[in-house]
């Protein structure tokens, strides 16, 4: 079995020979420029930039791994901004030891997931650790994204928005829970780990009112709900029983005691709109595989004093309560 | 003792407080936008981009630390491409169990350095590794710059082309092999940890004939004048008397047997410039404190068949060598 080595790290022969061999024979093509110390391009608009360390045990998972996931988090960083992903930057941080199959999987799962949204590569480097001083791989990723829908941001929320959910929440977290607790389900619950972008690209083509959009990653959609209303006159009203949950994700969550609004998610967005454009955006959504169980679950409302920064849940009779906002670590190392 | 727990990764209040109090003290006025999964910029020009994984134990050394290091790293690749650093993102990975404390003065390291050339940042994240996952801290930043003068390049590296080096080299390694070593010596010797940007700003200003130009980190100047020529039908002569070696950092490689062109290096560029504009451009860096000491100490030249892709020493009575590449890993974790 062959390994990576420290010598692989040390910037000389062997790095070079591990560049290429690993990591060029499956990303050359990416590249915007090789040899030089950073990658140049001239912008055509105004950028969203975005980065994000993926640490994820295990780096393979039902639906992925930490190279596709890699692509995914900052990509879908930089498309809640309303933006296109253009350019990505790699760095990959290795144990010695780690299995050279293991990595070269991993390296074609990156490639996989540019090529599908025509992502190019500025920069990368490549950090080899002594055995022990880290778990297997680390992968940080930065995007940067043109932006096409100017002006999407937190601040714009506003009363009356209607909040929408791109798809079932909770299956990231879920899968990943599962993975590490050996629980076997018949029903197989995956990752929902995706690039956002090719569902929203119609979105923002046709440009309506998008006030605020968000991936509800490590805290779930909780956190992002909670977020977008912290320290504003603003409460987000929720109808429970429209939050979209798998039958798979319901039952993970069941045997190990979790809400599904705290788990992460990888390839779900959630959004808010002027309510005028409500059905048009969940049309567009529905007309992408990814998007096609989006719905509304909630809307936006001016804040009582004891409503205020809160999310409340609403109850198929009526009844009303405060949904928890994440407290704790849940589960490290989802992401 | 206060210290990193992992529920301060986990996406809800606890994460948010701790990038509150520790990040934001410090790194509040830098960021472009606070609040957004990515921040947003107008660029003016082509830009140069590069990404850097930080991952250097001891985290604290003689002349710096892995926070002023981690915005050196990557501000000096973007500056090498003829840019102005502009914007920068990190991406921050913590043990469980490092002390807040530490963790806080390395985060005003970092605002020191950002405040030295004015650096934005666009985007941050945080992640808490259980104890044992990962050592103390990696950081990883991604810088981004303004390129003012177009056309440095690799490949622009011509016969006839000076070669100047800024500063003394090997002190970044020295003083880490030192540290790890526990050898101490009278005439401490120091990281030369520091931004070029405000170095070559004049440089840039005045536009001389600058080919190439790389920071000598990993591998040292061997490992640039090496890529410099690898696969061209170049070679580069060196005047092995002219290489700029401080004392303290020859005693150290005396005593543990290393080549100072092997070693890292964190604030020393190497130059190839049109020879015409050598002079000036000598004078100009020499009148920074960082470049008082750059000088001429070789030359491009056509390869013979024995000499394509080499680099040669020669001593003082004219006889040649072949510089080594470095081969192995000599000392993990150096930057």
């Amino acid at each position: 079995m062959e390994t990576i080595t420290l010598a692989q790290g040390g910037g000389g022969v062997a790095t070079n020979a591990l560049v290429e061999r690993v990591f060029l024979t499956h990303l050359r093509e990416f590249f915007v420029s090789l040899g030089e110390d950073a990658g140049v391009f001239s912008p055509h608009s105004a950028m969203a930039c975005s980065t994000d360390s993926f640490v994820i045990t295990p780096v393979v998972f039902a639906g992925g791994d930490i190279g596709k996931l890699s692509v995914c988090g900052s990509s879908n960083d930089v498309a809640m901004m309303g933006a296109k992903p253009v350019y990505i930057n790699f760095g990959f941080m290795l144990e010695e030891g780690l299995e050279i199959a293991l990595l070269e999987s991993i390296i074609q799962s990156i490639a996989k997931e540019l090529r599908l949204t025509g992502l190019k590569i500025l920069s990368a480097d490549t950090k080899v650790l002594p055995k022990g001083s880290i778990d297997k791989l680390f992968i940080n990723t930065t995007c940067l994204g043109e932006i096409l829908l100017p002006n999407v941001s937190t601040q714009a929320l506003s009363v009356g928005d209607s909040i929408i959910v791109s798809a079932p929440i909770g299956a990231h977290g879920a899968s990943i829970f599962a993975a590490r607790e050996n629980i076997k389900l018949e029903s197989s619950v995956q990752s929902d780990c995706a690039q956002l972008y090719p569902m929203l690209a119609p979105l923002f083509a046709k440009c309506p009112r998008i006030h605020t959009m968000r991936d509800a990653t490590r805290g779930g959609l909780s956190a992002v709900l909670h977020e977008w209303v912290q320290d504003r006159e603003l409460c987000i009203e929720l109808d429970e029983g429209a939050l979209p949950i798998d039958e798979g994700v319901q039952g993970i969550c069941e045997i190990l005691g979790l809400e599904p609004s705290h788990l992460a998610n990888e390839g779900v967005c959630v959004l808010a709109v002027d309510k005028s454009d409500t059905q048009e955006v969940c049309d567009i959504l529905r007309g992408h595989s990814l998007g096609s169980k989006a719905c509304v679950i909630g809307e936006v409302y001016a804040a009582s004093k004891q409503t205020k920064s809160r999310v409340v849940l609403i109850n198929e009779w009526g009844g009303k309560r405060f949904m928890e906002y994440p407290q704790g670590e849940l589960l490290p190392r989802i992401c």
